[in-house]
């Protein structure tokens, strides 16, 4: 038994587990526990003006069997992500550059929003519906935090056979408070 | 140490804690791990035409600590639970009378939906969106179960400020499979 | 990684794991979610007058992961479950049709017991030894959930080496509150 | 938020919690992670000829929120500890003394039992039942883990409403393999 | 029950649980789950020229119950948090500004050690040891995740009674590949 | 779907999980269960004077899944297990001969130390620095019970690079209470 268990990369087999296999664990090195994926922002030439860049054991090998999960959202200045749950997971937002505003509604559709400058921090409980929105004249850069190898993703406005433009509409609108801007 | 952690009704406190203080352990009796609170079909008399019973331990009090939580669904004619999802908790379905079109949506947007007549059990995975439409021409009934104490419930139709009539209509829309009618 | 892992029917692996493995995500549809085996009452000409349908991940693919598990009971108008326990479980009954005289012996021997009629629920925690017998003049049903894929039976007859007539008479004999009848 | 939270001996308070309250922090010492409880043989004058000394955090108080608890088992050359489950455990067994006679019984009503000497280590997994029967000449003392800081026990026996003599002798007859005598 | 349990600031009482009560649910509001106390860089006028500012949710009041928590370390050009592990938690490290040298070791005594630059990520597996090294002519800074909420630090150079020269002159031994520098 | 997972020994496959397969369950016997590997004093023949004979589910395979593993120290007149910590365990210590000096260090850096004879019990917390040294005239033996079926071992002095004499000799040092020479 190990302390350890990276996604073994390529791992070809008819057997489904739930989770990951691990790698051979001779061939576990420190680049397992490494990624430098979120080190370049994501393509945010999109309708959204966003891209979130999400980490899992099957993209961060060493994620495996840690209970934990990492990603980075890009925002241009009029970019957003919008309304979406975590099916799994609550998230820790971190904000590295820019302004951006976030928030979450509770089960009695009660909204708790707020402004984040460069380092502040926001969470966003497990599997309540949230948002993020660039509040600055800049591009926006977060990191969020899962504590869940494998958080999901529930895409409300996709269910919902909403176009980009739509969703996006409807998360702008939850905004009651503008002092930010 | 005990077995049971009955809610304490009416206990008063100025001390807040994630859970309910447990009933005093000498008061502890048989009615506290019954409850006849889903013996009688809820008010339908409303827009959706169905009405939901959620027992969880503020309700029933033997539930505390035990890790689970059960509701009542009474669909009319043409009543309908819309799109919405239990932030911490899967749900097991139960048809008692009627027939019920379920269905949820997994994180790549994929429906997995289907009839449910008398008797039929069905599952929705924790967080994931889903729906309960009747199916029939007649009242339906069912009982759900949570595996948790304390499930929630995200109602996405009032996140995004739609009435009854818009929620419903998304809902019924998802519905690609009429062969059930 | 999957929201869901449906159990492989007749995979065939000389590899054993603790759990079952999932069915190919490429060929998981709506039904591996849905079981219709609640349906029809369980074969009741025995001594016990009674049966138990218990659908767990090996019976319900889509039960697996999912941390739940569900069964019917049918119980003759002298039908009975005698004392049992659940090893890794608690479990809530629910009462379809019939009366259910239904009960629990904590770890201090005290025995909590109750009438339970259509519609009511009860709740038995983890581990502790409970039953139920039919309390009315007609078959009655019950649904039982439970908060563990893999719940298990401790039939403490069996063990005792009990022939069916004792472990019912026992049973019976627990019951101290003939008010119901 | 501290590393241990011992409980609070003789805390008087009408607001009961599933658990123990903590010690004052300030209050917290090594004697709270110690006991001399298990040094002294328990009273073996009964009809068991035998005695179980657990400690748990209400004895023990820096077992508090440590998810563990031990007991000493001590039996005469006629001793047993009859058939009995714990419902919130698996339990580890080590003889300290003597040769001990131990089993269980799975889901499926086979049994595993087995001769155990000075220094042998013998499980009983979560909810089963099993027993203890002194197997040798001498007094036996045995120690056991339980890898909850509340196991609790199922006297199956109390529940049946047998005497002592009745629940050994069943007890006994479960014993199959007496090569060891 | 609710979906958050923001820790109550100033509560006193003379009652002590193992975490911290709940705000008082009316008084909730959008604050609590934002912090601003990560974006100052901490003091790092000391010998080991580096700074952790670690948020629980005493701290950080949105975090209690959430399961998760987070820091900030800054560390001048010739920076270090040498060797310490966290008893109840697993870490994820992102460099937001810097070069930081990291590493960890496993039960085996093996080390796993890379540079890290901005925007990268590594991750220190529960209860190994670990350190970060300021790895360039610059100041770093970086932020660190954990799936706990009470993750607690174990300076095994304060245990060891080493100063902090000792204990920094160790740290910086492990470094077996400068091939960053 | 069965109780229990035995270790499947010399199971060769080039698929690696987390954690054990199991045993053919036809094949599961009382053995699995039993282990007698703690009956003999492991060789206390080297520095330390010492030696720890760990069982986990690769040594014992009925540990498998249970949650739980256990270990023998034995410890010559002047011997020691030096500072070290269990990354994913608490541990329970019992005596069973000899006199045993037994410490933790909370992560205040607060020693909790006491002197432990036959019989007695002593808890070290997960994650947290302990030691046991011999205190008496004569030749200890202690059994330890660890909550986790993979406890693993982090050896700080091993980490630090020291020698056996410097390791044991720093903890000695952290013994301040000689009162029970």
């Amino acid at each position: 038994m190990q302390d350890t268990c990276p996604t073994a990369p390529g791992e070809q087999s008819n057997f489904f587990i739930n989770g990951y296999p691990c790698k051979n664990p001779d061939k576990i090195n420190a680049q397992d526990f490494k990624s430098t994926k979120l080190t370049i922002a994501g393509d945010t030439d999109n309708y959204l003006q966003s891209n979130v860049t999400m980490l899992t054991a099957s993209e961060f090998p060493g994620l495996n069997t840690l209970g934990l999960s990492v990603s980075r959202t890009d925002l241009e200045r009029d970019g957003s992500v919008p309304l979406h749950s975590h099916p799994r997971s609550s998230e820790l937002l971190f904000v590295v550059t820019g302004v951006v505003f976030a928030g979450f509604v509770d089960t009695n559709d009660k909204i708790f929003q707020t402004v984040l400058r460069r380092g502040d921090v926001f969470v966003f409980p497990k599997g309540l519906l949230h948002f993020c929105l660039s509040g600055g004249f800049e591009r926006a850069t977060a990191l969020s935090f899962y504590n869940s190898q494998n958080p999901g993703v529930v895409n409300v406005g996709g269910v919902f056979g909403f176009d980009q433009e739509r969703i996006v509409n409807i998360t702008r609108s939850l905004v009651t408070d503008y002092d930010f801007l």
